[in-house]
């Protein structure tokens, strides 16, 4: 008994000495601000990491690389979009780590797919009438190039209700019309509903992201009926994602048992069908049909759940949902018979669903879904004629605090307060993770399995969802024209970019760039020659 | 009175109005998740602004510059660094907004100094032994190209103490000495202490950060006697910034009234100018011989402060304590005498202090005027032959909330909690600025005065000193070879590329490139006049 006392106190003494805090008034004292550290070494630092040489060879050879590529110029056959939904600068540190972790593999060395890219830049993601970003303005902003009212999409800031909607002079085209126009296939995939702000993107005009399946006026087409007939939906040759309540009648049940949403009493799948009569045209939604389905298609419309697809986590091999990845592959093959090359967009539509509750592994397992998706569009693509752009719409609230040691678990424990409690190193700035202290006192998460999936992390203000941020977000890119997506830039500039790299759309491109280019080096030549001749015969 | 009564509750009920939150339990709603917002609409925003037009003129034009822009491969005569000590990608955006409203303009649409720059990349800040970077580890990476333990300066992951501190196989040399080395001149300004864990990454080689004054062992030299007599220290002409206390004995009083920290009895300021004898050396310690001092002294050693120097905020105008940007201005002007170049190391160290002490006005004006002293830098550089680069060290818990309106005061509210207590945009994830619930009840900031600039925002978990983060940060780069500090990388690879453009340092060089490319051209040349000569002659 006195025995497991003593272990017992111990255990906490070394507790409270791995994670030490003063107690005295905030002063601005070096011990203060930068406590040494006393958390035991971490032993699986490989030992070369302590000479001076392991870096600098690693450095070298980075700085080779770089300063070995050379300005890819091409012109953009294909443009693949992926964006991550609220996949912030913190976010992308937090999944990486957990990413090499889950393999056991040095976490804060690992890098995701896009991290590999050679260009990066940042998005100032503000929209018209929005200090912080919600999902539809900015993808107005990075698929249209336009910035327009907090939840419209695909209109400018005119649009405002069904009437200024019906004003086509106030709707704007998103790069997969532009890249329609020219004879490109297109297509979605998405983790959410189709209709949802992200997707809807692509190609929908409304001054409300919640008219998904109803407009409340029968002068105003809903999301999903323009995904069927609205001059770019109607159009798209692959649509990968969840959402099927919204193309179904309210009176009916689906296959998997939910109810349809819609309140006119049509059914939209049945009808896209018959809109692709004439065409080899499949309807799909569960993961074997996926993965068995016929890439000769020329138009795919799979729907893999009434609501969104559900969270990796909680359907790690379901024979039923694909994943990112799975449903990325199959789009691309799909779109790469294109001989005019296709614009695809690929979201990972759950990152930021998570973080809304607060729910930090799920929001980092579908980061790393994600980057999976990612890679394979970089083995079945090449650099040559595919610009590949990775960014977000927006930032979340989340961070990663304390000073824990390299190798620390993401997930665990960052310090210890000034109260003596321990405090999880992620945490949000709102959200429904918020938990009431008791007699005074913080409430204590170390009591919880931080590693359960469901367990929302802590937050400083209760909100029955947490809040976007408004801090920029990250570009990566990679292919033709990828160079011009560094720097700081407003985040509706990143569509005219893809549009300059691929030829597409009314604005500046490398092909009239090039045909300007040919015409000065043909004058050029002429002049040379002309030069010669008259120096040897006049 | 009944009138008064009406007043007040019609005022209530227009906050409540504005700032709406659902009261039920979490679910994944779209109404909650995205809560239509009721704000009155910023009727600041121009008008232009609703037209999409505006946008994309904006979008072609930024297009344009970036696609006409040449690659810059000049050597670098110069490279100017500048950190921002814990300048997170957050911290940015909401400095941005903050200098846009000070002056009455657009927050949102500002453009701090670093962010016209044509390149940007993202740097990843873990050190060897710790995931989260303090100043010191960071320092060696950023400067000496290496990674290595938490607190350590200008050495490997091998020295961690006295002893193995004076085997100088495991010292590390910072960009400066490498720039020394080939007959550049050095200097370096900041706002800390000029021994503080910044600007020793410099010159200094220490495993302890601590050390700035006394290491408690004679046979270990101090980080400001390093400063005075180390290999690189001895040679870096100019020195402005604080920290008078680490040079004079702790038996004097310096000439503000402050005593000196140093137990070993050595006036170093004294020392530092008989090291000078023969050279043209002044010592000064306030604004007022800053503004005036002759430009062609060999060396100058400014220290403004016996400590840090102040907050911005603090000393506005004042006649003692000079500016970053005047600090800068003066640097430049006597480095630029240098007929090889120079290496300037500038630092806005009190980003991070503010930040330590959940101090987010004074943050977000020292992170302005930082960005004044990169102007002061634009304007008296050629791009043609300065490489300017600026990053920061490691990120900080502070993040920007809610779904405030366009324009919304950065320092303002950002939505109302569920408890319907009002919360600030800003907020920490730890931090002095937590404050205990009254009877069960959020601490209601919204009562406070936000934009006073001793106001410490609220935090989550109560920490004497808010924490780093470990999430990535910004690299912004102009001038010769900046295209090659995109994309995401260690942080540590950020001087190899400085020393490529400027062709200093062991490693490869621009120069070295350059003379296998010009041999290489010259094989190219004989190669035709052969082939000339054997068609003509044989």
């Amino acid at each position: 008994m006195i025995h497991k006392l003593f272990l017992g106190l111990t255990v906490i003494a070394v507790v409270i000495q791995a994670y030490p805090e003063g107690s005295s008034s905030y002063v601005e004292d070096d011990a203060i601000m930068h406590p040494r550290r006393i958390y035991p070494k971490n032993s699986r630092i490989a030992q070369e990491e302590f000479q001076s040489d392991y870096w600098i060879k690693q450095a070298q050879a980075t700085l080779k690389a770089k300063k070995e590529k050379e300005l890819n110029k091409n012109v953009a056959k294909n443009v693949i979009m992926f964006l991550g939904d609220g996949l912030s600068i913190g976010t992308i540190k937090a999944a990486r780590v957990w990413s090499g972790q889950q393999r056991g593999e040095d976490g804060e060395a690992t890098q995701l797919a896009m991290e590999e890219f050679p260009y990066a830049g940042l998005s100032k993601t503000y929209c018209l009438d929005a200090q912080t970003a919600d999902s539809a303005c900015s993808a107005t902003a990075y698929l249209a190039g336009v910035k327009t009212n907090d939840g419209a999409i695909g209109v400018n800031g005119q649009s405002v209700n069904c009437a200024t909607n019906l004003d086509e002079s106030n709707h704007v085209y998103s790069i997969a019309k532009w890249s329609q126009d020219v004879g490109k296939k297109t297509g979605i995939v998405t983790t959410t509903r189709v209709t949802h702000a992200s997707p809807a993107g692509v190609y929908a005009h409304v001054p409300n992201r919640d008219w998904e399946s109803n407009t409340g006026n029968a002068d105003c087409a809903d999301i999903a009926h323009q995904l069927l007939y609205g001059e770019t939906g109607k159009n798209i040759n692959v649509i990968l994602g969840g959402g099927r309540e919204r193309f179904l009648p309210n009176t009916t049940i689906d296959v998997e048992g939910s109810s349809g949403l819609r309140v006119d009493g049509r059914d939209l799948i049945e009808e896209w069908l018959n809109t692709k009569a004439g065409s080899k045209a499949t309807y799909i939604w569960n993961r074997a049909e996926l993965l068995s389905v016929d890439i000769d298609n020329d138009y795919l419309l799979g729907l893999f759940e009434a609501e969104h697809m559900q969270y990796y986590l909680d359907v790690v091999d379901d024979p039923l949902e694909p994943t990112l990845a799975e449903m990325t592959e199959v789009a691309i093959k799909m779109l790469e018979k294109s001989e005019n090359g296709y614009f695809l967009f690929v979201e990972g539509g759950r990152i930021d669903m998570a973080h809304h509750g607060n729910l930090a592994k799920k929001s980092l397992a579908e980061t790393v879904q994600f980057s999976e998706a990612i890679e394979v569009a970089k083995r079945l693509t090449s650099e040559e004629d595919t610009l590949i752009v990775v960014t977000s719409d927006h930032s979340h609230v989340f961070s990663q605090g304390g000073y824990p040691p390299r190798g620390n678990d993401i997930l665990g424990i960052g310090g210890r307060g000034k109260d003596s409690i321990l405090y999880t190193s992620l945490s949000y700035a709102n959200g429904p993770g918020y938990r009431q202290e008791v007699d005074g006192a913080r409430h204590d998460f170390s009591a919880y399995d931080l590693s359960d999936k469901e367990l929302r992390f802590p937050a400083l203000v209760q909100l029955s969802s947490e809040t976007h941020s408004g801090e920029d977000v990250g570009i990566f890119a990679r292919g033709p024209w990828a160079h011009l997506l560094s720097g700081v830039l407003e985040q509706n500039v990143i569509p005219h970019v893809m549009a300059y790299a691929s030829c597409v759309g009314d604005g500046a491109t490398a092909c009239k760039d090039s045909s300007s280019n040919i015409l000065s080096s043909k004058l050029f030549l002429m002049l040379c020659l002309s030069i010669v001749y008259l120096r040897r015969y006049v």
